[in-house]
């Protein structure tokens, strides 16, 4: 493509609102144009970047076996009625629109019901199966607000792929199957070394974990905990935490009962009492599946609600309601602890309070906290401690009791166990050996296409502009022209670099030689060949690297040997 | 791909609710999946008919130098509100949804006004023109009925191209350079004799035709006009015609007043008058351009508002309402004629009743008709005849004189002036080489891809199922395998087209040969090659031609070099 014929040219600003740097180059470069928040169109050399992110995924995908389909946008209300998932208080995303009969419609935000119930159809045995299929395109997300440019986006380009097994056991393989195909894509897309396998919330339908595919980004939304030294990493949502050991009075004092009105909470205990927040215990009371619990933990941590919920083999965890908490406790709220609990309510404590000594608590007495508090002499030590916190900096791998290394990222895939949830829902079954009906085992498993972009933008990026990896640069060579003599010897190169089958943009246009240099190098474009009158008359040109800045001087045979080392064609 | 690992199967009926032809043949195939009325999801087996058709397409595009880039589906309401294209009453088939803040946002239903908006950063002298840009992607339109199949639908795939030029000339030569493209297009994907570059409307803001590329078809819901031993064609919209001359009498009758109370159109008229329609005029009241016109033909045409708008170079065109009928007329309405309209309304006299003799019409006069009128003696021979009537079967092209060839098409495509409409809508505007401000004038052309796999289909097909031509099949053989030595043999082979890049389709399933025979030829696939017990120990295998049914014994390497004539890879 000759610049003078392309569609975009480089802008000196990009708008005031976009603050997101991976946005203000693309649009700087002309690789998108913004055409509201969170709504990006993908100009020419920002197509070209997806389609080589679409071809490396399409490969790979196509490789591990699974079949390209494409599902509609539209959506008819009945299949998610089935999953409940048409109701907006339970999926407050969804953009929907109306027929001109008034018949509601939704725009599709994920196609787990669709691809169901188109599979209806076909899958039927268990010789069908394991079946695997996948798409690209787009997907439409009311949120509340967008941001990080192209990393969030209302509307965006999502590879969204679907497995069907038999059992667990066959779901397992596929799961691994596919997983093993994520690493490939993750490494040809050049960002393989700061992608990682993240253990994330599986959800109330699984006793598993998903799996999400996380970039090391400054910008990053999301926060993992690395365990140093191996490749396990946990989304901070889940990341198991053991509380680094502190040290403890070496004697028992007596327990006091604190006359303390007003004070709620742990943060004014700990001013009141002028001790650390890490002598107190924090206790919450919640119902689980219904049942009141009283979950205690140190008075520096916050409850984990998935934890919660997955340590208790439960469905729904959620914070009790006052009544039921004076209920449990026989006090106002704020004063709950854990010397005279409600009979019958479990507690649950989490192993960062198993050590404590001399600690202090709510009294479950309105206006009384507990003091100087220990196991065994005033409470039952529990028969079991659980991890139910938030993980926070500083914390242990509770196996190799090492810190973690804490890390903001990008999700930029997820993999994730769906367990016979929506063909359940849909009343899809499959005949086994014996003719019996059983329940499938479906998966899905996500690659983000349009962020992908984002995030390859922003990793890849200098105070120039742009740096993108070969795999998808949208051209992978940038031909400059300087002078009379130059532009000649330009035109005949240009046409030798197409024959070569190199991807090749040349700067024809009538500009100073520094405006087009700055050009290639916001658009990152990784090699710059430069010829100028003078580069004609020695038979040396200049062939620039765009990442290292290194210049080579080399004749145009050299050149094209160079380039056929590097360019994947 | 293994049959035995494909997603979907061959179906023994189509839902009951799909008429159409293609539909069926292509749910039957397992192709697509029918959402709604209208709505298709795209199955692997047919997700790679519409990849072949947007590669064909993509690289015409892409070799008469258009950009690829992709619009948005969401879009904001103010670009539209400036061409007031997003008012309901204008454009009736929105698709609309909302932010959660309540702010309306549309369903892309088609791209110029973003297109536009977008280009507004990128081109603004005449050194940046003619640009060419286009996308591949999918459009939403609120249609009130969907019909036939695939061919006209909700939600679809189209490429959509536009084209930007400094003036009229540029913009001709840009138009005719993107229609030899189109050209191009239909003839590789296999409809070439069968489509044509038909003459239709080019809407209200341009004084030129669009072209519509027509594909013949007996379920078109369009009726194209051909003039014979040319490649002339019109849309029925816009054919110019000429009446045949029917026999008049030799000799002028008195004209008389007939009374003639209740008889309202010529229906009737010529009835009570046991005459032939033919003898009769039709007057009718228009507001052209809010000025009434009186409009006549004879009594078996319909007056054709485009021709009349194109004739008039008015703006808008309109039946007049009662309360003016009565003004120009002098009459309640159905009394309209040509003797004693009100003075200064003009006469719009169509040529089918410049020969007439002796002919009958309204009297202007409530209940009154004129019998035996004639140009000349009863009234003045309008200067100028016009053709501003509905070509019909048995028409003459007016040039050749000749009858035209009637046909039933699909449109598949339509190139169309769009003027300075939109970027004079939008403030955009280039400068020329005095820096002088100036209006683009704007092309669009559009094709649609998930249309031509239904034409395709529906054209390509016989009693036993699909017939895809080369250029667009799903895979180019379907290996069929019978027995056990069939089977190792065959697996063998699939590993050897594979390697020759040949895309075939390997029917492994333990199925019966003529269940494996019906789903090849269901399928449409262009070759079948049948590997046998039998065949093994010969040595020579079937290599049977899906369209011709011609089935010819040969080597494995025969096979393959004859493959290698006709497969394009």
């Amino acid at each position: 493509m000759r610049v003078s014929k392309s569609f975009t040219k480089t802008l000196k600003n990009a708008p005031a609102d976009e603050v997101a740097k991976n946005a203000q180059l693309l649009i700087r470069a002309g690789f998108v144009h913004k055409e509201m928040a969170g709504v990006y169109s993908y100009l020419p050399y920002g197509w070209r970047v997806i389609e080589k992110i679409k071809h490396i995924v399409r490969q790979e995908m196509d490789a591990a076996g699974a079949n390209e389909l494409l599902m509609s946008t539209l959506q008819p209300s009945d299949i998610w009625e089935k999953t409940n998932r048409w109701n907006d208080a339970v999926v407050d995303n969804w953009f929907k629109t109306k027929l001109l009969n008034g018949t509601e419609l939704g725009v599709g935000l994920t196609h787990e019901e669709p691809i169901v119930d188109a599979a209806r159809a076909y899958l039927s045995s268990y010789k069908d199966l394991p079946m695997s299929v996948y798409q690209i395109g787009s997907k439409f997300r009311n949120e509340k607000r967008a941001k990080s440019g192209i990393l969030r986006g209302r509307e965006f380009l999502m590879k969204d792929l679907y497995t069907f097994a038999r059992d667990q056991k066959q779901h397992e393989e596929i799961y691994e199957h596919i997983a093993a195909a994520y690493t490939k894509v993750y490494a040809r897309l050049g960002i393989g070394d700061i992608t990682h396998r993240v253990k994330a919330d599986g959800g109330i339908f699984t006793p598993r974990f998903s799996d999400e595919y996380q970039t090391i980004s400054a910008i990053g939304e999301d926060t993992i905990y690395h365990v140093p030294g191996t490749d396990i990493y946990f989304n901070q949502e889940v990341a198991p935490s053991y509380a680094p050991l502190l040290p403890q009075p070496e004697e028992q004092s007596d327990m006091v009962s604190y006359h303390s009105p007003g004070i709620v909470g742990v943060a004014q205990l700990a001013e009141e009492l002028a001790i650390p927040v890490e002598r107190t215990v924090k206790t919450m009371i919640y119902l689980v599946d219904e049942r009141p619990v009283a979950v205690a933990l140190r008075g520096d941590y916050e409850v984990n609600e998935i934890k919660l919920r997955m340590a208790l083999s439960a469905k729904t965890v959620e914070l009790a309601d006052a009544a039921t908490v004076t209920q449990v406790t026989s006090a106002e709220v704020g004063y709950a602890g854990l010397i005279g609990l409600t009979p019958g309510v479990d507690l649950i404590a989490d192993d960062s309070i198993e050590q404590l000594v001399n600690f202090e608590c709510g009294a479950n007495k309105t206006d009384y906290h507990n003091v100087n508090v220990n196991w065994d002499r005033d409470l039952e030590r529990p028969a079991k401690f659980y991890d139910i916190k938030d993980a926070k900096k500083g914390d242990l791998d509770p196996t190799t009791k090492q810190p973690y290394e804490v890390l903001r990222s990008v999700e930029v895939g997820n993999i994730f166990p769906l367990e016979t949830k929506y063909t359940d829902a849909l009343d899809m079954y499959y005949a086994d050996e014996n003719g019996q009906r059983q329940s499938f085992v479906m998966g899905c498993y996500g690659i983000g296409i349009s962020r992908l972009m984002g995030v390859i933008a922003e990793h890849f990026s200098d105070e120039k502009g742009l740096v993108w990896p070969e795999a998808v640069a949208p051209y992978q060579v940038y031909l400059v022209s300087i002078g009379t003599e130059g532009a000649k010897k330009a035109d005949e190169f240009y046409e030798t670099l197409q024959a070569h089958k190199v991807e090749v943009l040349y700067d024809d246009r009538d500009e100073r030689a520094g405006t087009k240099f700055a050009d290639s190098e916001l658009l990152g474009i990784p090699h710059r060949i430069t010829i100028s009158d003078r580069s004609v008359v020695e038979g040396e040109y200049e062939l620039t690297d765009r990442k290292s800045s290194e210049t080579k001087k080399l004749t145009l045979e050299q050149i094209i040997a160079t380039l056929n080392t590097v360019v994947d064609k």
